[in-house]
């Protein structure tokens, strides 16, 4: 690590930002109720600051991670015989070693996508299972915003699907890990592509975007919401500290911190993509959305360039890498890159 | 909470101590590695000094919470005909929500006792189960260390657990939340309670000594940690940014820190029994073994007294009540306690 | 095997009585439509039949054993947070080898009791626990009708019982695997035992009194019952040829053969009661209220007399062992049982 | 029910074969060990049967159906973050309501096929996943012989899938609901399609060809056999009146009954697939390698034909229909279903 310059591996090798640092130690200051309780008013103002970005009828939970937030969000709302719809690439489905599988008992019916977005079409096939006792019985559709192939839904595309959903009696789940960066690239507010839009359940993340650790379930009506306490302490996810969550999600929602961090991402991305169009020999496999770029290397630079900055081989037979930027990528980061790409492939 | 003095409810109302505070600061620089995989050398060292501490053989997984380290801890161990045998009092058996019997699917056998310690003589019974395929098969021995009723074990109580459980071909877990504090209270090392005492597998923990968040489950046979990893990632507490749960146990297993904060809230626990024995119309029911004090109060000043300092009733029927203390505990803070239910209790 | 004499092991070591591998016969004619659709004639009936018995609200399922309906039926009632109340001898506690705990993740809160029989008095500490997120959510009471004990609960008390469960918010559940003797020794009607007496879901048992094989599952409220096929399905419970249980259970229910079965089997193990009470060295320890008696024996005859007639020893400790009858046992049984009884006494 | 002729909608819609109902009737006597334990000499003749039809290292293990089979086979031979590969189309899939999730809490991993056979190429690309803590690992290739599309492996297909597995540290299971129909339609034994062409666990079937209830669980080593008993108890899948699954498979096992069976079914499919072939505006769609034959209707035809000889549509787009023969099909079934089908087509 000692030796390499910033990656582009993921979102979640940079560190905390200043803000959300200064926030855990504000909040570290004499005694306060553990696990949230009533007498946490750390946990309360963050509350009231969701509350405020997603209407008031939002319940809010705040979990350790986004593998759990998506698990114990769609699973609270599952019996173990009804299914998860969801596209074959989404987090869910492929990078939770199977814990949706393991906690709910559910089965995940996947999509094969294009683009990682899937569309009411592709979703009615399994409608033919409702109502046959020997198939499992789709009950949520999961959407990643963004997606994992870095693109992003519009509101009008998410409240297709909630309307699709909530017309079959399905209810519509959002991982949000990367809303932030999502929300900022569409200049829109959380609420136009949650609340408003027909979300039921999200899953809202903070790691990828400066926050140290935690991560958060929003239920879009209270109904849903009901008992899900203890499917969060049943779920290993009950923090005793939680005032060192709650301060850093209060901070997060407070002058639009969230919109300054994953804006500097999603626009660091795109000057990567400007950079990399440069190229003739490399081409950018996906729209830049948000804050990740898709580029098909030349096979034989990808581990020369990799002692320089690392990322991640998305399909190692195309040879198509990822390259995420985070809150502190920086123009110099990006300069850096290419110049060594460029020395790379000139070489 | 504002109008609180200190709490003397449970040693995870205190903050974070300002040596762990630190460690958090200096290790948020630059790009790390996601998941503490190899190249997050803040992982790699924390895991170094563990191996110091419990010796060589020792596997370190960090994860969230106490719950995770006990359920997973244990349920890697265990198929889901297998039981784990433990203390009724236990937090794995009554604090858990079910998260042992939800997650691994393992019955648990509890045996009711006085001291919340377990002997030989009262797993015995359950033996008789084994090879009888419509019970669930003894395999685990858990044991909490500090107890839940105050009490400690010594080494050789440990070990003639460990002796029992392996002559019987189970093992010992060791749920040790407040280990620190029984290590300290003992004047022993954590090998010799653990590696040495015949532990085979041990929650470790830190947030009820001065931490943020997280907890270490350790083996001390390779063979039993073996793909444990994917039992913490498919448990949904695989932290991406590791770094900053592996800084903190850094830190709290250098210069005998983890002694200093433990010393102190045992300490205080002494000097509380101490000043609770002036009153003779308070009965101190347990053995004050490490950093908890269990009395009987009159009832009518209960409700009373917590409106200064808040604690738990233990047990409504006697108005038992437990005051904790923790590594922030002062004189000052005891000293106030006894001030004001003296004059509670003469009013 | 060959040569024993007809055992008291069990009630299930007995064969199928003539009336049911009848129905069995009968049934095997032509195709039928598979897992109990609707064109299946015999399922048809046989649910008609079990209204009539039970009330038009049943709703009746059927699967292979009561292991199954057992945790089925209660697991469909319950989210895994929840918790089971239940004797600590229930067979679904301690006979099932974890298959709650497994198929439900919940947790069972056992009560110690003398006769099998638990009260709403004991059920009360379990209360406590609702509304606190760390603990599991009380929310089935499950009694045994015979208890394991050998005694039986009169309809007020199975009310009594239903009364307090459905005061705070909690379901009534009876392992009715030996409801025929029950209702046949109180000379009331099934409906009297459950329907009446609130019992919100129940496990029929035929195998222990006739059958080959399958039982029953009964909901009494049909939004309880919504869904249970994909239950039962996933629970792997489903049979093919669902016409081979559901005949068998039609005859069962049909002029009275589960009366006169259970009646034979209760009416010999008076008689049994009654021999054993001649021997002043022998103890009956138990209320003989159905088709089991319990009685210490002297230690040092018990596996002279097993090799006559075999029967499980029940408690180790005191020498108490199980006696049970069957539909098949004949007073010819009982006498050869006292004579060799006898013979070994004097010997 | 009672106005439809014969059915050709599955397997399981005939009744049980008359050898097998006097097995039934034949164990019908006296008093036997319940649970199949050692003095139950039925299930002791049941099991020798099997192992010389199977090899002397078999463990045999008798369940209620093939749900439980496929489930319980492969469940325990998994941890939960171990995950299952198996065709798309595979029962074990698709048809058991999410039954392998609920309870392994494992992930399947499909691959679409043309013919319901996968090859070791379509496996290869889940190995990657091997080592990579997100992921579930790969750990059972699951077959189906006969497969869901009716084509049939040969030994050959089988032994390189088995090679393959076990290059990968992998185990290969079976699912032989129809292994009688897949072993007669080839003219080879039981041996040469499992344990010489190294499957690891064998699911066998026989209600799909003659039998009342039950099925079998083959390990072919010990040591993956080891414990199962536990696994099939909390399984919810132990009988108690364990003779009369033993019986069945013992008389099954004899004088070549299953063959018998078997190849009636079969040669009935051979025959329907010939008179289907004369007609040019049907199109027979695959192979009819054993009892099932598929094939395009025109899709007006399809109700009006279902009203005489029912059966299932395999694809609504296609109006691909699916025809099963049984043992129990004969040649007038063959001619009659003809004869219909031919009235309605010139109708």
């Amino acid at each position: 690590m000692e030796k390499l310059n910033k990656s582009f591996a993921s979102d979640n090798w940079s560190g905390v930002c200043p803000e959300i640092m200064k926030s855990l130690q504000t909040a570290n200051t004499g005694h306060v109720e553990a696990y949230g309780e009533e007498n946490d008013f750390y946990t309360r103002h963050a509350i009231e600051k969701f509350k405020i970005h997603f209407g008031q009828d939002a319940s809010v939970f705040f979990v350790y991670n986004g593998t759990a937030a998506n698990v114990l969000g769609t699973s609270h709302l599952l019996r173990s015989y009804q299914a998860i719809v969801s596209a074959k690439s989404a987090h869910l489905n492929e990078d939770e070693c199977g814990a949706p599988e393991k906690f709910g008992g559910s089965k995940i019916l996947e999509i094969e996508t294009k683009d990682g977005k899937i569309r009411p079409g592709e979703v009615k096939p399994f409608l033919s299972s409702i109502g046959f006792q020997h198939h499992s019985q789709p009950r949520i559709i999961s959407i990643s915003q963004v997606t994992e192939k870095g693109t992003v839904y519009t509101p009008g595309e998410v409240k297709t699907l909630a309307d699709f959903a909530h017309s079959h009696s399905m209810l519509l789940h959002m991982d949000g890990a990367r809303l932030s960066n999502a929300a900022t690239a569409l200049g829109v507010t959380f609420r136009a592509l949650t609340t408003d839009a027909g979300v039921d359940v999200l899953s809202f993340g903070g790691t990828k975007n400066g926050l140290m650790f935690g991560e958060t379930v929003l239920f879009f009506d209270k109904t849903l919401a009901k008992d899900f306490e203890y499917t969060r302490k049943q779920g290993m996810q009950l923090h005793s500290k939680m005032r060192f969550i709650s301060a850093q999600f209060d901070r997060y929602l407070t002058d639009d911190l969230w919109k300054k961090n994953a804006g500097t991402a999603n626009r660091m991305a795109g000057l990567l993509e400007k950079s990399l169009q440069q190229f003739p020999r490399l081409k950018v496999t996906r729209n830049v959305d948000a804050n990740g770029v898709f580029v098909i290397l030349p096979p034989e630079i990808i581990s020369r360039l990799q002692q320089y900055y690392f990322f991640h081989i998305w399909d190692e037979s195309t040879s198509e890498v990822r390259l995420m930027c985070s809150w502190d990528t920086t123009e110099a980061d990006i300069d850096g890159f290419t110049q060594v790409l460029e020395n790379i492939l000139h070489d």
